[in-house]
Order: structure tokens, then sequence, then C-alpha cells
């Protein structure tokens, strides 16, 4: 029905050794999966990993996740909460239990060594430092390979010495990971609130992986019965749909902050989709639009992010904070909050995505001159930064 | 960007007259819009298409609205107090202020008399006999255009005497009016919850209309600051997702009474994108998977029946009718209750359409052979019908 899926054979080990005594047939070597982040999605992606590996021939069943050292959550280092504590990640995904197969490690180097597939799924702006680490280190299998759960845009804008811009770029984040440590990286994305996803409710997700090899790797990493996994050929799109979705979540939380209906968030939500998929085809060709019409990762995600995730969140919370649309009876500061505040005070420490891919797009389309193509991408920046109100984000849709 | 609009000028009359005296132009005639349907969606359509005919060169203003002489609403005829009294149809779309010039009519045939644009929106179950009395009346223009509003698939099957299927068709309304009035029947849908139009609330309509001129004419009718018409060809696009959708949104609605979250609701509503898409393309093969997948009356429609539709609430309250998803401290009757007790308990004289309309398709599918292709739709009427456990949606899909 959907064009651009994947083919791919179930995963099956390429090579197996025997036992001269015994006749036993076993792999020759084992896949080994570690998870570069440990937010609340990063931990509910490990724990389906986890309880993947633990159960399938061809992996190592121990899944190593990179926790910080200094993630401290009740006085307690939260890497011994997960390894000899409650077995859970307490601070960004509580009352999940997580397999005893999923160990916290401190060092981001030790996380990934002797791994052959590596999730990322760190903050955007947190990549850079963590790549550039792990490069150092030398510790990347050069036959390793990597797949992306990062929401986010690397916008490259360069400007000559009186601050004209000379030139303006736009990557992905897995063909960032690809140049930086020379393996391929696939992407993952979909309609998944991590809390759901650790609960273990059905819900579908996307990656985009057009190897069928690296598809059937990732699908026998991730796949459960309730975690469906569609793979489809288009890396770039199953990206930037995870990033841009976000700016068209702001929208819909701005929506909810004035009090409006479902009316006019399935609308501002059908333009979003739109301007997500002309962006993409923009600056991306090779990529498809049915990755935002037909897959999890498009317009499903969408959905699940402008109904339930906190980038709507904090942008209900933004336009309420503003006297002029402040609830009756609530005290205001007179003049709203930013979302550097509203992050502050409503996130416990996880990061906002939107805003800054908001600001980035915005960035990257007014140095290219196509601001006048998206008209909403450019409105939720100007309502976020700029103060405009937020009445006028339905003007010239 | 999305295929299938309709190209069309901005509506202007086609001759004028010029009084020989004063030298004033007018038009030569004026269109004549008639509501056949007073509902909440009736009356929300009729509010938009009154306040603009009063404003626009080319129409007459009065626009007439049937409303059956035995609606009562607290002891009073609402024809009443439409006409006279409050000027608000207080039973169905309550505080919400109605044009003067939107006249409340108890007679079918004297509604249509004069008309020449005519939309159809009762519930689909009441259209034959409101086709049966203007047909036998003769009031109806042979030149006017009608409109269907209406939510839901004409399905005919025909057995021989031992039982046995010999033909299943399926027709949408517009072309059900078409052959029964000898007139040309156009299709609107969009994601509208009648109250948030009435309300004024920014929304967006789609119509499926063909004909340059006519899609000028219906644009006239509809458009609206706060009410964008798109008008794109594919009549049996728009009049189909209209019906299907609300399948979708029954189960939606069993997913928000199993207590399950925004992905598995996401993953409901992608797969039931799909089945509508494939299903309006597999019998109506004229029509476009873009109305689907880029349009109001595609995506958007379902997001917002699917969050805030009768459809949905009926849905969640048939599941938590049920002993087993009760929640905590209700008392059941033991045994869930029907969907036809639940419209009596919960939409105060509304019909139900998605409960008819997976009936109507389940059967037109299983006459057909081709359930299997359809897995949502089919659980729908299984769980709607045959009480089949909820939690089986997820299988299969």
């Amino acid at each position: 029905m959907a064009p651009f899926i994947t083919k791919f054979e179930p995963y099956e080990p390429e090579e197996y050794v025997v036992c001269e005594k015994s006749g036993t047939k076993s792999p020759a070597r084992l896949e080994k999966v570690a998870i570069v982040g440990s937010g609340s999605w990063g931990t509910a992606l490990a724990r389906v990993a986890a309880t993947n590996t633990a159960e399938q021939e061809g992996f190592d069943p121990e899944v190593r996740m990179w926790v910080r050292e200094q993630e401290i959550h009740n006085g307690k280092r939260l890497i011994d909460i997960i390894n000899e504590g409650s077995h859970q990640n307490e601070k960004y995904l509580p009352d999940v239990d997580l397999p005893e197969n999923l160990i916290a490690v401190p060092s981001l180097v030790e996380t990934v060594r002797n791994a052959s597939l590596i999730l990322f799924v760190v903050p955007h702006q947190f990549l850079p430092a963590a790549l550039k680490e792990l490069k150092a280190s030398g510790v990347v299998n050069p036959k390793a390979r990597a797949i992306s759960a990062i929401k986010g845009v690397d916008v490259v804008i360069e400007k000559d010495a009186a601050g004209k811009t000379t030139q303006a770029d736009i990557y992905t984040f897995p063909s960032v990971i690809e140049k930086e440590l020379g393996i391929p990286c696939t992407a993952l994305g979909g309609a998944n609130i991590a809390l759901d996803v650790g609960r273990g409710e059905f819900c579908e997700t996307t990656i985009g992986v057009p190897s069928a090899k690296d598809a059937a790797l990732w699908h026998a990493v991730f796949d459960g019965p309730k975690f469906r996994v569609h793979p489809i050929e288009d890396v770039a799109g199953v990206s930037l749909s995870g990033a841009l979705k976000n700016i068209v979540a702001l929208a819909a939380g701005f929506v909810d902050g004035m009090g409006l209906g479902g009316n006019t968030k399935a609308a501002i939500l059908r333009v979003g989709l739109l301007e997500m998929a002309m962006f993409t085809q923009d600056f991306f060709p090779g990529s498809s639009s049915f990755t935002f019409s037909h897959h999890s990762a498009g317009m499903a995600d969408l959905i699940t992010t402008s109904f339930g995730g906190r980038n709507r969140k904090c942008a209900e919370a933004f336009i309420k904070s503003k006297p002029e649309y402040a609830p009756a009876g609530t005290v205001t500061n007179g003049k709203g909050k930013t979302f550097l505040e509203l992050e502050e005070e409503l996130l416990n420490g996880q990061k906002l995505q939107g805003t800054l891919t908001a600001q980035e797009v915005f960035d990257f389309l007014e140095a290219r001159g196509r601001l006048e193509a998206y008209p909403l991408f450019e409105k939720v920046y100007r309502i976020s930064f700029e103060g405009m109100d937020p009445k006028r984000l339905f003007e010239d849709l």
C-alpha cells in the first residue's frame, strides 16, 4: 500500500560455529546494542531493545545505556538506582520496570565499547560533544551501525566579516553521525510518547533504513507485539519529521493556550504536516512525501506530539502566562514567561526541542530567502521569540 | 502543492439588469440557499451560509432551514425559538446566535421551494424519506444544485430466495441525491465540530466539486475568514471520508475506553486513514488518495472526530459500561450497554452515524468477500455488535 517500504527477510545471524563435540550450532558473533542517552525516550527504547536482545539468538543480552555520573535523583546516583535499586529510571521514566540485562554505565566510551549497534538518543544540543568524545577515543567499531532517535536538525550558517550570510546549510543527525564516526546511520521515529511505550501500550514506529540487511537487524532490535516497527527507505524524511513536528506541536500548544477547539487544532496540524513534507522535499529531494502522509513517523507522530508531548505543554503554558490569555483568577508576572523559564519550571531537567528547532529552521529559511513559503514555521518562531500576537497564527495559512 | 484542487474564479452573478432610470446595475436573478436539516451540524452550516448570503451580491439574503414541527425544547416549538425567541437552536446548538435572515420552516417542501442551492445535512437514516417527499412534490428547481454534508454511505445488498447474496453495491449520498432529484450534487466535509464552528473558531473544510463554476458558488456560500473552504475535484472521496472516519472514531473511543494513551490512538488513526483511502480507491476508482492525506476532509477531520466527536464519546462509554473495563467504583449492569442504549442516554436526540456505517460497510465487505483487507473496519463492527474483546483491536493491524 505505502511506497518506499524497505523489503527485508527476518534477521538471522550470518555465520554459525558448530561445536565439534556436541554438534551444537551457535552464532559466530553476537550483535551488541549500546544506548547513548537515558532521558525518558532513551530509557523507553533501551527497555524495548533489552527485552528483545534477551530473547533472540544472535544478540548479546547485555545492553549498555549511558547515564551520566552526576545524574542524581532523591540524593542517589541514578546509575545505582537503575543497576542496584528499583531497576527503574526514577528520574525520567518513573514506574517502569527495566530488565536486569539493561546496564547503566557512567562512561560514554565504555557504553559504546564493543557495540555493533549504537542508538543515539540524546537531546540534540548534547550530540556534538558526545560525537567528539567517541571519535577521539577510537572506541567505535568501524563495522558498527548507528541509528538516531534524536529530534532536531543541524543548521550551519556562515557569515562574512560584515555579518552578511555567505552560506546556509542544513543536515540531518544521521548524516552528521555518519560523517563524524564513519559508520552508517539510520533514523527512528514514530508516534511514541515515552511513558506509554514504557508502559507497554500498543504503538508503531518507523525506521528509515534503505538497506535490507540493516532493516532486518534494527527490526530485530526493536520490533515486538506492542511496538510495531515498519522500515522504510527514507532516512531524511524520518529524521526531519521528528524534528519539524515539534515546531507544529508548539503551534498546537498555542491553540490550546488560546482556548480554541479541535477544529482549529486539526487545521493547524494539516497545514503543519504539509509544511513539514514540503520543507523536507525542498531541501532533501530524495525524501518521500509518503513518509509524512502514510507512516507513523509522519502524521501519527504529529498527532501524538500535538496532543500529548512536552512541546505542546510548554507552548500552552507560554500563552497562558501572558496577562491577556491568563485564565481568570490566575496571577501573572505582567509580561508572560519565556520558554527558558517554562522549560526550567515544567520539564524536570528534560530539554525542549521544539523552540530550538523553530529557531534553527527560521534562521535557515531566512538565510535562504525562503520564509514566505512556510508561514506556519515563521509564525511559530515569531510568536515564541519576537512577541508576535498568537492570534496571528491563522493569517495567510 | 496538493493535486486535484479545483481551480475557480471568485463568484460573480452571471447576468445583470440595469435600471433605465437610475442606471443602477443589479443581478438578473438571486441565488437562494435552503438547508435540509437542523441538527447541530446543519444549524452551524446554516449560520455560516446565512451570514454570507446577507453580505454578498447575487444572493437572496433569506436562508430557509427545515425544522420539524414536532421538534420541542423546554415545552416550546424549536421553530418558534429560532424565529421569534432567542434566535438560537437551543436544542442542538445552544448558546450560538443565529442571524435573523435564517428562517426555520416546518415544511420540507416550503424550505426547498425557489431554492437554487440546497444543502442536505440530515442523519443518513432520514434521507430516503426526504428525497421521496421532495421528488413527489415537484418543487425542486431542475436548475438547482445540491451539496451533501451527510455522513454515511448507501449500501444495497440483494439476496435470492435462499438468502444467498446476489449483488452488493455501495453509493455515496451525492450520487443518491443526483439520481433521485436529477440535479448535480457535490460534497462538503472537513475538520468541523459543529459547536466550534458555531462559536466562530478558525477551521477549514473541503468541498468535493469538479466544476469550476459550482466551486465558485459553493465557495461564496460557505467561505469566510474563520471557515476556510478548499474545493477539490474528488466528490466521492470527500463524501466517503465523512462516512468512514466515524468507524475509525469508534476505534479511537475504544482506545480511550480501555484507558490506553496517545501512541495507541495515533496508530489506530494511521491504520484507519489507510483503510479509509484504500476502501475509497477500491470501490470508487476515480477518487484520490490525496483527499485523505492532504485535505481537511481527510486526516484533519479524522483527528477532530477521533478526539472530540460523538462517535468517540459513545464508543468510550460503550467500553466503560462493560464490567471488565468499568472504572473503579462505578456500578455496571453486569453485561455492558448497547450502542442503542448509549445513543439514547448521551446524545440528546442526535443520531450516532458511526455504528450504522460500521454495520453497512461490514455487510458490504462481507458480501463482496473483501473483509480480510480491512481488519480495522471488521474489528470495529465485531466489537460493537458481536461481543468481540476490544483488546483484539490491535491484532493483525
